[in-house]
């Protein structure tokens, strides 16, 4: 799929040497030339990486002009000289576009409790500059430079007209995978030639994160350097999107996020099964939400799913330890539309049948329904195979 | 080891077919000649076991005569029929001890969500009633016959002097396994000839209970069965126990109760390491408690120490994540006594000589301290490898 790449955005990915392997990029710029807006969301984990700390500082701004990206090197658990580094990381950036020093984000991915490995960097960030192009091989380049233990870059877009023209948004993801002997992190970076004022930026990224990025779960494990951030070059229109525009803006986006998070989910360590858990019926969204999550991190459920294997036990008792109060005798669930479990009493159901549903597809729909009142979401998680567990524990043998 | 049985208590396991293979014991007697003092401490699971809702409504008493056990069926999602299959194993384990039909309490462990094979039941609850005695050869079988998955017996006991004699306690447990297809449950039963007022053994072993059986993990799944009930005969002593005699019997109590949920979380499906998690320096013991259960939760954390590897990143971040707010720059980790994490800094360690002391051990100690306050707590879990993939993934291929 062709992918556009919004107007006033260039790109670049190199490899400079964080990661071994040669083939392996492991530095993106994004670049605007003009001032544009920038907006962030990051890890809740209050153990936070550098970068995280430096562009919470720096979010929402107007006045974005480049973003630094590398993968190999959290640069998390790395005390003030790790703050130094991220700064500096800006400043080299910031001078390679000639932007301000403080126009200028980063990101980092990999592991934790290494010091950046500085002058690697700086001839990254030179190189990257050099390459700087809004070319779908640049994209990819970028898309592959913030990768670490990803099986498949992952790139995501959507276009819409509006009054004074075509607006296009298109974002860049890598998921949960594990880089040298420490967990790497969630990074998104969506960009978007439309005119947006920075408030409504910040309000929507937030927003459409809870909904995408914040609603899928590897292993449950939050990284110290999440973040989800949405650059808008304001090349297209005149005024920032308002009304009905802006409105349809924030469900392309939610789209867009959306589509980064399930790839993220379905590329999670050693997955066979990319799991949708639809939760309904509940009283608040927060409730919902908390269901979906106890389910979603059950190994139990986990398992189940990567051994085909319809334990409606499992789910139903993973939403009664979530900490949220429902009656038990209003509670029905669906597993690929097959009814397992209704109003708290086992469903006769042909148990092969929904097994051979769950072994046939990629892709396994669970539904849980409650009685308490109409709030619902929906929250994606993978299986938990033993490949997972090599990945995870064999890695230094 | 010899463990003496509390005067006034007889037992007996057996097998009535229940589980398939014949020498699997899957139905055990608990009886007290007496009216004896029940506590009981039950899952926090909305979605809970017809047992526990029946035994939750007959505890604590002080007229207690026996207690029936059955594994290999949790008579869990069952509706009505299940609360009054239920309601018959107490009345059938009654009428086998001639006791008034409220003095009787239930546990179930295994399937969820099949009928209880009530027939089978009353067989081996008459053939129990034949059996029971104050052996050790009962004991043992009773410590049997509530097993599921568990690859051995779990049998715990203290004995203390008091001034009007010595008093003995003595529990058996089962952990977190799969039977059928669907999970187990943790079960445990504290039997005591202290003389104990009602109140003061419910009030004992809620206590006690947090610092033991709420203090371990194994997948992080709380069932829908989790039982763990004191049982006191009286026999030893005329009052009951007070002041510093009480104190002392809790000491013990408290021992009994950890050394079954250490056993539990040692035989967590697939271990090959038991975790034992120590947090210091918490506000409060509610935050500390969320820590170490986040850190025991972490599928990272726990394939790492199955990978003999002291990944510190991991377990910062999964305090990081837990929801418990701390100063991040105040944080140190020891891990099997190695400094690895001093203040928010990592800290230089010989990480194969770490390793080999984790790789040498079946205990990894992993000790995270905060800089809060002064309140703290153990937490016990195992660690995470291919093994327990496979025993809840690939059972039914």
């Amino acid at each position: 799929m062709q992918h556009p790449i919004p107007t006033g955005f260039r790109l670049a990915g190199v490899h400079c040497g964080i990661k071994r392997k040669a083939t392996n990029e492991d530095l993106a710029l994004v670049v605007c030339d003009a001032p544009a807006v920038a907006a962030g969301v990051y890890t809740k984990n209050i153990v936070r990486a550098a970068p995280v700390i430096l562009d919470e500082q720096r979010t929402p701004t107007d006045q974005f002009h480049v973003l630094v990206i590398n993968s190999g090197n959290a640069n998390a658990c790395t005390g003030d000289q790790g703050m130094r580094d991220a700064e500096q990381m800006t400043q080299l950036a910031a001078d390679a576009c000639r932007a301000a020093h403080d126009a200028a984000l980063v990101l980092s991915t990999g592991v934790i409790g290494v010091l950046m490995p500085m002058e690697k960097v700086q001839q990254g960030i030179a190189a990257a500059a050099a390459q700087l192009s809004n070319d779908e091989a640049s994209l990819i380049a970028a898309a592959r430079g913030i990768m670490t233990t990803d099986t498949c870059r992952k790139i995501a877009s959507r276009q819409i007209e509006t009054s004074t023209g075509k607006v296009s948004i298109c974002g860049i993801a890598k998921g949960s995978g594990m880089i040298g002997p420490n967990m790497a992190t969630m990074l998104a970076v969506i960009m978007t030639d439309a005119k947006l004022g920075a408030n409504d930026a910040q309000a929507m990224l937030t927003e459409v994160t809870d909904d995408s990025f914040n609603s899928i779960s590897v292993d449950g494990h939050t990284s110290t350097n999440d973040t989800a951030l949405l650059l808008a070059s304001g090349q297209v229109g005149t005024a920032p999107l308002a009304g009905a525009e802006l409105a349809s803006f924030k469900n392309a986006l939610l789209e867009v996020c959306v589509e980064l998070a399930r790839m993220i989910a379905d590329d999670g360590e050693g997955a066979t099964h990319l799991i949708t858990i639809r939760v309904n019926g509940c009283a608040t969204l927060a409730d919902a939400r908390r269901i979906a999550q106890s389910v979603a991190n059950s190994p139990l459920v986990k398992t189940a799913i990567a051994g085909n294997d319809p334990n409606w036990g499992r789910i139903v008792s993973a939403a009664g330890y979530s900490g949220v109060d429902f009656a038990a005798e209003g509670v029905s669930l669906h597993v690929n539309g097959f009814l397992l479990y209704e109003q708290g009493t086992p469903a006769e159901f042909d148990d092969p049948k929904v097994s051979a549903s769950i072994a046939a597809s990629r892709e396994t729909d669970v539904e849980l329904t409650f009685s308490e009142g109409s709030a619902g979401c929906r929250f994606w998680t993978c299986d938990l195979t033993t490949e997972y567990v090599h990945i995870n524990a064999d890695y230094r043998t």
